[in-house]
């Protein structure tokens, strides 16, 4: 996997060049990119809008329909990751602090099979 | 910068342990993800709502803002990982796909300084 | 119900006033209006997504939780029929020209009981 | 203009019965149509994207585009109208319910010409 080798830097790099070389710098405030994130994350979530939570499992099964799904998804980084460029966000330590945040927002031994507690 | 020396499978794993500990994943559905991903980019966009495009670039200039632009950032990541933990997805390959496409659709000489192209 | 007897125009002047009393026009770019729906949106479909699609039905069974879904559908139509004004659409004229075009897609001896058709 | 005349029954009775024709009440829960209005929404926004938020204004100018724009207009309320039929909720009710709260929750004298308050 080539997840296990690349760095988020690497491929922030590779849309900064992407956005240089077409001069788009100036379409790419972070409330376009916002807006464009958004839309991208709205073509994902299309993919599984009429089937059941347990059955859009099955996306696995389906190569051609998997690589759309990818291809979905790898909009929403590119968002992401220009994003990140432009407001000089470092991507992964925020997910490292969010992660840890959500750590003592939902604590296993409370939070464990569920995802909302109503009483203690 | 972490950006520099993380990479995708290191986080990939830090959000699988983190839904494992919960037991989460029957969650964790591609349509549920998606969702969420979805409903997390809007968080992230309604920061830049009643602002203007250029305006929206001030964000870096507000340290409070800005981090909570990234922490929202960080929402859209973790769902991200974890969809392609649940997928399959190797995230890096994927991204580095949808450039090249796109490198391929938007060629530099057509598309430079402009973002839509009604005549040639 | 007040949908019975309550037109498009009477809640489109509605929300005209609103807007207007409080000066809020420069503000209500097609641009924002959008953006500001599409995060209604999601904040409505959030009240669903960790719910199985058929258990989201029981919303209707709890009270304080349809009130807070029917407030999020409201928020919703604000904005849609805001945008309504700001274009000078007609919103019910789009509505009926939609289903008859939906009608022509998606005829009903191909359609029923199934939303997508693979092969004839 | 339609929405002088229309009701939101009228248009509820429409789409019910598009549903109905075929079949389709099982894929419209709750969190299905909720899915389905956030798409629209965001294919809604799409037509904004490049655009700075003035010159969305000009969309007004080009029939093309503003039909376009109309056609993902009505695709939300018929997401919205279905939603309102399935959970039983009194669309305009609940609309001037919120207009009454939001009139509470910004006072015209605070908020004449601005979308937020730092200080008073």
């Amino acid at each position: 996997m080539a997840d296990n080798t690349t760095t988020f830097a690497t491929l922030k790099d590779a849309v900064r060049r992407f956005a240089a070389e077409r001069a788009w710098e100036p379409f790419h405030s972070p409330k376009n990119l916002a807006m464009g994130l958004a839309t991208e994350a709205a073509e994902l979530m299309e993919h599984f809008l009429w089937v059941d939570s347990e059955a859009s499992r099955q996306v696995t099964a389906d190569p051609a329909k998997l690589a759309a799904v990818a291809d979905e998804m790898a909009d929403v980084a590119c968002y992401l990751l220009t994003l990140s460029n432009v407001l000089g966000v470092d991507l992964s330590d925020a997910i490292v602090a969010k992660i840890a945040k959500n750590a003592v927002k939902y604590p296993v031994e409370k939070y464990r099979g569920r995802y909302s507690v109503t009483d203690d």
